[in-house]
């Protein structure tokens, strides 16, 4: 806890669906006290699959809270707060796409939006994709397409592709990757 | 709407000081229904602060929804839901950096968590850093120190940078002004 600001209470005010939401009772250095918000999520993991010829694979899908389509790598949330980022991301790879891959590499993690929620996300590079089959669970609906780093890097910088996890991933595999000095 | 899942009901559930909790009501193309989560969030603005010598602007504060210090570019909350995202970014740079610019370019925009919310950061690039006094919010406490791009890279890659709004800018900053072909 830091010194100049600290938590004297947080309250349940809401069991979503897969996320909690709480009322946080915080209480400053000069004695003043706030409530804050606080958004409990499990946790999730993506996946960058590159294919052989360099071609990353995408899914578009229809998101309830954008009202639109997006743009983005491979991703799901954990079967349990445990369970590993590598066996999430794994299963998410082959039940979105349809590909498999024993060739899976730690990118980064990241924390989607830290002011007010503590969902993490680990991100994978997959490599040696080996076609298997689609499954998707119910009300998911995902068109998958491969495109190059430079036509992901304009839907980027043009503002096609917003999804966070997707632009760091993207990103970061480009730098890790294709700029190594 | 998406024809394999449309939302037939939003329901107000929690009225948080920054964020307002939804409940949606979905029905998928089989007749199956569900209950989805939605949390509206007004969006936000960040900023990359470049000095002349090219280090890097970051604050160091405590982020009460991970329990831990993070390192991050400066942003914060639009003050009203239209407030243009270059207003906001100027204004946060200066409060809490204590640096003015009136060079500033925008970099991209991102959502930070598409799966249930709708929150959007514009982030800009600044330039041309002129000395001002920081001013921070009641609350807030921040530590303000420069770092070179690969002191910042090998913190994102390394997970002592997990904050996606801090990874995508930095990144696409290399991407766009130093690894230009």
């Amino acid at each position: 806890m830091s010194d100049e600001v600290r938590r004297v209470g947080r309250e349940l005010v809401y069991q979503g669906t897969i996320l909690e939401v709480y009322k946080d009772h915080m209480e400053f250095a000069n004695g003043n006290t706030a409530e804050w918000d606080f958004i409990h999520h499990n946790g999730a993991a993506a996946v960058v699959p590159v294919m052989d010829d360099g071609r990353i694979l995408m899914v578009r899908q229809y998101r309830n809270a954008l009202e639109r389509e997006t743009l983005e790598i491979p991703a799901g949330k954990l079967d349990k707060p445990k369970e590993p980022g590598i066996d999430c991301a794994r299963r998410e790879l082959e039940e979105e796409t349809g590909y498999r891959s024993e060739n899976m590499e730690k990118l980064l993690s990241l924390r989607t939006t830290v002011a007010f929620c503590n969902e993490r996300i680990e991100i994978f590079v997959a490599r040696d994709l080996i076609s298997s089959h689609q499954h998707l669970d119910e009300g998911e609906y995902v068109d998958v397409k491969s495109y190059s780093l430079n036509e992901l890097k304009e839907m980027i910088f043009s503002g096609k592709i917003e999804d966070s996890k997707t632009i760091a991933a993207i990103l970061a595999y480009e730098s890790r990757y294709v700029h190594v000095k």
